[in-house]
């Protein structure tokens, strides 16, 4: 809690950041995250700006030392813990570039936890740039409010993510030829999950075959229409949020 | 149900088109989709084509009548009727073109019976061009499965939209300073409903205090992060369609 009411105030940037934070650390912030904050954001000596770094939790600084490229934060109280993100992994086949970004940058502001991008047969991108995935996490990150990161995993094949699937974590996929309505798949399995969505083309006969027969495996629908695959992804992890996770105790506080 | 279970193939093209279908109807093609038909789905004379105007449900037309540029598409039987969407209307402030354009198409995909655009203090955009979000709705109606688009109307100004709500429709709306979770919300209001949400910048104080005065209006919380307005609206959509919508008895088919 900010020691003053104002302070920081609602408004203040946030920024991700590698360094450590704690009591008068001092970050010194320089390239593209110093243009936002004194070209964009205007951040003028002594004002606020939240840090956070996956680790620390979120720490409010203040700028000092400005400068006409570089500037440097330094950390006046903490105004938050370490999050604790709900523990939902979303497993997802690289798709063309604009959507597995959306899928990014989504499954960060829906809370996240871990993001395994799994390759599979008709995935008609078989590279992703991790770098660029990483970013717009950071930037949906610094947006939404989140104190970490999801965790982003390197591309995995599909056999090798079931055989070394963990116990006690659901394994939710769509399959486009019969699941369980989602409110009542669920309901059914609570705790550690994760989303399966394959890319556009959807999974072969052989891999739905060997998924469903994984000991994890929860078939589910999305409904009678057919969801490209960020939607799918997106809405289905939506849903399990606001069905298993932690949307359902939240109530905001009042104004 | 097709005669020939082999015909049309469900690789078949799917096309919304504005005339009327009917046995023999015979729809005259050309421009942008007879460019798709001809050089990028790569149509033959006699290759099957859906087709669906949101009044006559999909039907399964031949392709004839093949020049360079343009073709005719001969109507032979219906597979499918009209859809009855659930009864949906999505409410959105209007956000930055991208975004909006993405707001439109997944609506359209997750099967939204209504966009009605709601213009708002705080919104930075306060024209809408139409004519694109019905092209990303068309897109997304052809290539879901759709047989219907959703209704979109021009935009209206918030306390008309409120002035004149319709009975017996629930407005849930996306209140950043507290509301039920929606699993529960949800669950306490079936029946015909509405979301609204703000753009970007949120409600002002008077407009929130507007809409919560409401007799239809019902505050949701989507959870601890602080969701961007077309996340929102995409992720409480898609709660809606799961829990009170034609998610919850649909079975997709066996293989």
């Amino acid at each position: 809690m900010a020691a003053t009411p104002a302070w920081p105030p609602r408004s203040a940037p946030r920024l991700h950041v590698e360094e450590a934070l704690g009591p008068g650390a001092r970050i010194p912030v320089e390239g593209n995250a110093a243009h936002y904050l004194l070209s964009v954001m205007r951040v003028k000596e002594g004002d606020a700006v939240l840090l956070f770094n996956g680790r620390d939790g979120e720490w409010a600084a203040r700028a000092t030392a400005i400068r006409k490229r570089d500037l440097v934060l330094e950390c006046a109280e903490q105004t938050r813990p370490l999050e604790t993100a709900p523990d939902f992994w979303l497993c997802a086949a690289p798709i063309k570039k604009g959507r597995i970004d959306l899928v990014a940058e989504k499954a960060c502001e829906l809370g996240v936890a871990r993001f395994r991008p799994v390759l599979t047969a008709r995935a008609v991108v078989d590279k992703l740039n991790l770098d660029r995935l990483r970013a717009h996490m950071v930037e949906a990150a610094e947006q939404c409010g989140r104190t970490a990161l999801p965790a982003l995993d390197g591309m995995e094949k599909l056999p090798a993510l079931l055989a070394h699937w963990p116990e006690g974590r659901h394994l939710f996929f769509a399959d486009e030829t019969g699941g369980a309505p989602i409110r009542e798949a669920f309901a059914a399995h609570p705790g550690p999950a994760a989303l399966l969505i394959g890319p556009e083309g959807g999974f072969t006969v052989q891999e739905r075959e060997a998924i469903r027969a994984h000991r994890a495996a929860v078939a589910i629908s999305l409904g009678p229409r057919i969801l490209r695959a960020e939607t799918a992804a997106i809405a289905a992890t939506a849903c399990w949020m606001a069905l298993n996770g932690d949307w359902r105790a939240h109530q905001a506080p009042g104004d």
